[in-house]
């Protein structure tokens, strides 16, 4: 090994990880039956860039994004780039800046991110995001429509058992407004929501200088988590009609999921604020046992597109394409047609191996020295009265 | 506009891009039929990491791949990282070191690379690399099937009119060493030979203390290019056991493929020195009229990996599948069945619109207020008697 190279020189940094041809070959079976999902849906693929001038990419985010974000000098320009640590509001400035459709636009993508830190409950820095993003209609039909194709790539994962979490980020936004938080006050509340901590809420609502009916909304906000009686709570105790109207949304959207997805578990959430820099509206995530976070989220953000000129209401979701892998079971195919070919380049060999490749099977090239039973083949290419066959390899 | 932003925050960096649907999906079939023919082949996908430890990333290069390298701080080790700019390095370090296999290995890889730097030749910054590696055969054969291979993919890319290009750079590397060149010196005349400029090599041989006839073969490589004959004056006028094999290598090369390929142009250029960095034998590229790169290159690199503890024999290429994408034509499959769907969530009406996807038809299902002109459909989902029907969209 040559002077001053470190022993370690193969290890990689935490949270970045490289996937051998097993890993490989499943993670490729599955990018492709979920894009064909998305686009069986009417989702149209886009490929957002890898690096962006960091103000463009850090537009939507607020500060964790940025936090986020690794961080790159051009040299060519001189300007800071940053990698992507999330491409929706990538997939949103193709939308408002680029693509300016009139209608109700659907896009999908998939593409490496990378993220300065881990968290505890992520580990990974380099997740495959995937994800489609409905722009254009700020019905609540737009919202249905991209929890159902959600659930459908999860389906499509061979994942099963997947429950599902419902907020709405309009209850707390309204509350704060009426309650005159300013931004620090409404960040500390926001955390503790969060955490669902009731000792500091407590010792945050006495501090505050706000009627208490108020303070009791806020602090039943905590509360607010569990199954349909919880939208019949929040009725019953907060107030306004934005609040009214967001828990009318959450009723509605989860009915018509009961209908289609009859064994669908429904859990609501109104504390629970992913995303909450840049969503609007209704959010989910589909959660399964024995995982203990999310493996897809989404929600409204209808904001979104409006530094890029054009404010279109906006829903999507994401999730990471290695872990749907790594936590679904895809069906093997079972036709597995690895065959050893002999050496040589006689025109019928080479023809006879052009067809089964054509065929679909994988054909290796014995090379001069090469062992068969190197090659990790199935059937072997065999002459045969002047004719080229396969036959099954038997151990 | 919020205050302070740019308005020009929608740019993306010089010779950074993104893909709109239509270019995003062409790019997605012809990256389904790249990995199939590798797959074909035998070769094995294997998806190394975009970042990795300067150091690993860089163990191949030289000079050339550092400075195109982006490189970042990593928050939480503190060390210096990388942000890949070619993959063959990597795929490296995965056979010596992860895989470890003993016979023959054939792995391919696609994936974005990032440069710091553009060239004149090749704007673009974030090409997405494919390629494919065939480690552990030092044979001639194990060099033919990877440039047969990429002619392949060049076939099924759609790109005619491709021109092979066949160089060697062990025979500069073997005069360099015979005329004991210093490594500023050898970098130099390299640098000379790349731009083919006679006066500055007269001047540099003119001050150079080596025998005669040893300055008069150097001198002679800047002319040995062309086709065969290329060969017999190399012969003639060049000496040393290790440049006669390396001839004889690139005659044998040439007379296989001249029999695989009949209609292939195979061009001689002795003093074209692609990648010298780190290859060690038979070095070629392909090229097409008016494009004024090569659009596909690779070459045999024995000693790669060392570093990571395993030196195994290797040949391969590489190409930018987006360039690829743009060079080639790929047969329109003639067949968008793009459906326009009532809105709706009768069951009957849901389950014509999931057959139809489960058959490959696009189904855009209308959201309230969407106009089916719109949504660019050919096809319309109706219902007649009772039942769902498709009836195209005639205009």
């Amino acid at each position: 090994m040559p002077q001053g190279l470190p022993t370690d020189r193969w290890l990689l940094p935490d949270g970045v990880e490289e996937l051998l041809p097993a890993e490989a070959a499943r993670l490729e079976t599955l990018r492709r039956r979920l894009l064909d999902t998305c686009g069986a849906w009417g989702y149209e693929q886009v490929v957002p860039p890898l690096i962006e001038f960091l103000d463009a990419l850090l537009t939507a985010g607020g500060h964790d994004l940025e936090l986020q974000t690794f961080k790159l000098t051009d040299p060519l320009s001189g300007r800071l780039l940053g990698v992507r640590a999330d491409m929706t509001p990538q997939v949103a400035r193709i939308d408002a800046h680029n693509l300016k459709r009139e209608g109700p636009t659907r896009l999908c993508y998939v593409g490496t991110v990378l993220r300065a830190y881990g968290d505890p409950l992520e580990p990974s820095r380099s997740p495959v995001q995937i994800g489609a993003e409905l722009y254009g209609h700020a019905g609540l039909e737009a919202d249905l429509e991209i929890i159902r194709l959600m659930l459908a790539l999860l389906a499509e994962s061979g994942i099963t058992d997947v429950h599902l979490d419902l907020g709405h980020v309009g209850i707390y936004r309204h509350l704060a407004q009426v309650a005159g938080l300013d931004e620090d006050s409404e960040a500390t509340l926001f955390s503790i929501l969060q955490r669902k901590s009731r000792p500091d809420l407590d010792a945050f609502l006495g501090g505050l200088d706000i009627p208490p009916p108020l303070k009791a909304q806020l602090a039943a906000l905590i509360a607010l988590n569990g199954d349909d009686e919880v939208l019949f709570e929040a009725r019953a105790c907060l107030s306004g009609d934005e609040v009214a109207g967001a828990i009318d949304s959450l009723a509605r959207v989860a009915q018509s999921l009961r209908r289609l997805h009859p064994g669908l578990p429904i859990h609501f959430d109104l504390a629970e604020l992913r995303g909450y820099h840049y969503h609007t509206g209704l959010v989910f995530a589909a959660l399964v046992p024995n995982v203990g976070r999310e493996i897809a989220r989404g929600g409204r953000y209808d904001a979104i597109g409006a530094v890029f000129g054009r404010a279109r209401p906006a829903v999507g979701f994401s999730a990471d394409l290695k872990q749907l892998m790594r936590l679904g079971t895809l069906p093997d195919d079972g036709l597995r047609r690895r065959v050893w070919a002999p050496a040589g380049d006689e025109p019928e060999l080479l023809e006879a191996i052009r067809q089964l490749r054509a065929e679909g099977w994988q054909v290796i090239q014995a090379l001069p020295g090469q062992a068969e039973a190197e090659a990790d083949c199935n059937w072997r290419l065999v002459r045969q009265d002047g004719r080229y066959l396969t036959q099954p390899i038997t151990d």
